[in-house]
């Protein structure tokens, strides 16, 4: 079965599409500058790659240049785009409809009353989701949430000490996201350490972050919390952040409410920080030259993500495996060296040489860490094909 | 020279006496139901212990009341109210004005200002320090600022990732707070273990709640940030909190910034999440007679300790010791258990035994711990006494 999965920005559209259940990627292609005057189409199928520029004016005029690729008599991976059974999103937030959910309006409608609680995502996916909906009415659209994987952590650790009936009325407790990303390491980690009951922290850092405690493949803990927003900072957002200070902000700022909170999840984060960029190669770079502000916001992110680790080392009772992944964790020898850095309470030891260079799956503690560290790529589109797999099979 | 120690509610007013630098108490009492038709105030100079009812209208009156009791020519302490030559109080929150200060103008200014942070402390003690400054305008006050242990904080633990002009402007940082009580432990703990370089964890666990990383007697980190509402949950106040459910919240419960504000400072927390009481003792007797949102506040509480204390063992690589200290980490031998139990990745072990009968101070761990488990009763009068004649005899 044919499985396309995507991956939604307000301007663009990645894809990638599998053969399930083999799990063989087929091709993988995106358009960005949705909107503009020029859109740039790139596409990988098999060896062969091909990059145009035309004007893609919404992102159902993406999926259709994406089918016409695939489709394509000389080069393309299908006969025709009926072969594609369904497409799948990592949709983020949908509060209680959680889950894997073919789309529909009530779950549309959801996303779009909690599009002030994750702005960043809600907001393109479902506009998206409704501009496919309406052209593509023959092939399934399925939303597997980002919470989802959340599900399982306990009340205590998912329920904030608000007045209790705001959770029971208004959903307000710690969901969680990056549920893609996290699932796929607690399995994978199953797999290269061949143990089903392993402890694992996972810690997604690329444009936005989290850690995940994970034991037996379970979430046990997460760092997100209601929104998306929540904790580790993130690249342009703000992580965990004191409500009280809103009052003085209102005051002093001459801002409103919304103004604010658009501060906090649009200019705060490395950016805020750093006053650089939010990507993180740029505020090393930054940092390397010695400005202050983007080191602090490094040490601010690296101080974060520890926290979030001894915290976890406490839920699991000890962790078996500490896994990095995402463009930062993959990437950052620096940050994986900060985070790692003075664990020896714990017996956790990285091989610093081992460390600066890394590729592909790799374990970077020394022999005698009673904790493994590794480098794992992330494949949040397989866990999503996956995933919309069971759903239409259902 | 004898300085008085004031401990102020919004209707109440409790003191010691001090004949400093000798740390002797000289007296105690306290005064409740200030403004009501009738006050009960009680004192105890030596074996001497009184009680009697009368009017009391307000704080200025309430230590007018206390004078003349420490002054009664058959039981008193002193010869004449001159003889108090400070009154020290743990005064919150006074943002940039941290450290210990003579009480002026712009302090009691700047508490103002912050009433809308500091909800539950800021209005009484600004209030009564102006009225005892009309009514003694011969006896200096002296703030406390409970800030002003936690100066030596890094910034990398003190940053919110907010737009940076947010910290310089308008003082948006994690300030911390029950900085004597942290102080008294981290010096008592030297002197209980005979060592200047120990690392401590203490939990104030009380009215209100904070962890505190101390290395060599000095802060490191600490749960409280920029209010006293955030980090662990409190009596009825949130503790940590996304606020992205503030858009939410506006839209569906109908109340206003300020009253949702409320419910977070005044009807959260043991109070908001069990429905049965901001006090410890009935919400552990109510989960004992099987009372389930009385369970998940103990057991949240619990949890979000837990979070901080392997946060506070990542800062500090490890610890000395864990104190437990306040109403609730002295007395309650149910939440120590929950804390310390299930840490033996640390090498930490809580002797059950010695956990049911605590009294006074003492440690609770096995022979085996590598990090020692105490319980050491809080004394922040002796701090601000301490810090009182500093002040003065500058």
């Amino acid at each position: 079965m044919i499985i396309l999965v995507a991956n939604l920005g307000s301007t663009s559209f990645k894809y990638r599409v599998y053969d399930m259940p083999a799990e063989r990627q087929l091709a993988r292609g995106g358009i960005d500058r949705i909107g503009q005057a020029e859109s740039r189409c790139t596409v990988e199928i098999g060896s062969h790659k091909e990059e145009i520029s035309r004007s893609i004016p919404d992102h159902a005029a993406a999926v259709q240049m994406c089918l016409d690729q695939l489709t394509d008599p000389q080069h393309g991976c299908l006969k025709s785009a009926d072969e594609v059974k369904a497409i799948g999103f990592k949709a983020v937030f949908a509060g209680h409809y959680s889950g894997i959910r073919i789309v529909d309006e009530p779950l549309l409608a959801e996303m779009e009353r909690l599009f002030d609680v994750a702005p960043a995502h809600n907001p393109p996916y479902a506009k998206a989701m409704r501009q496919l909906r309406a052209a593509f009415p023959q092939i399934p659209l399925v939303a597997a949430l980002e919470t989802a994987f959340h599900d399982t952590i306990s009340p205590a650790l998912r329920t904030y000490a608000a007045p209790y009936e705001w959770k029971e009325k208004y959903a307000i407790q710690k969901w969680g996201f990056h549920g893609a990303s996290h699932r796929y390491i607690g399995t994978r980690m199953a797999e290269l350490l061949g143990r089903n009951d392993l402890k694992v922290i996972s810690c997604h850092l690329g444009g936005s972050n989290s850690l995940c405690a994970i034991k037996g493949g379970v979430s046990q803990a997460t760092s997100m919390g209601l929104s998306p927003q929540t904790g580790l900072l993130q690249n342009n957002r703000v992580g965990d952040f004191d409500p009280f200070a809103l009052p003085i902000l209102l005051k002093l700022s001459g801002k409103t409410l919304p103004q604010i909170l658009e501060d906090l999840s649009e200019r705060s984060g490395l950016l805020g920080l750093s006053g650089v960029s939010p990507d993180m190669r740029d505020v090393e770079e930054a940092a390397a030259k010695g400005n202050e502000r983007a080191e602090l916001a490094l040490n601010v992110f690296a101080a974060s993500i520890r926290q979030y680790l001894g915290s976890y080392l406490v839920v699991l009772n000890g962790a078996d495996a500490i896994v990095f992944t995402g463009g930062i964790g993959e990437n950052s020898s620096r940050m994986r060296r900060q985070v790692c850095e003075n664990l020896d309470f714990a017996g956790i030891e990285l091989d610093e040489a081992k460390n600066q260079s890394v590729k592909g799956e790799v374990c970077l503690s020394t022999p005698g860490s009673r904790t493994q560290i590794w480098v794992v790529p992330t494949n949040e589109e397989i866990v999503v094909a996956r995933q919309s797999l069971a759903a239409v099979s259902k």
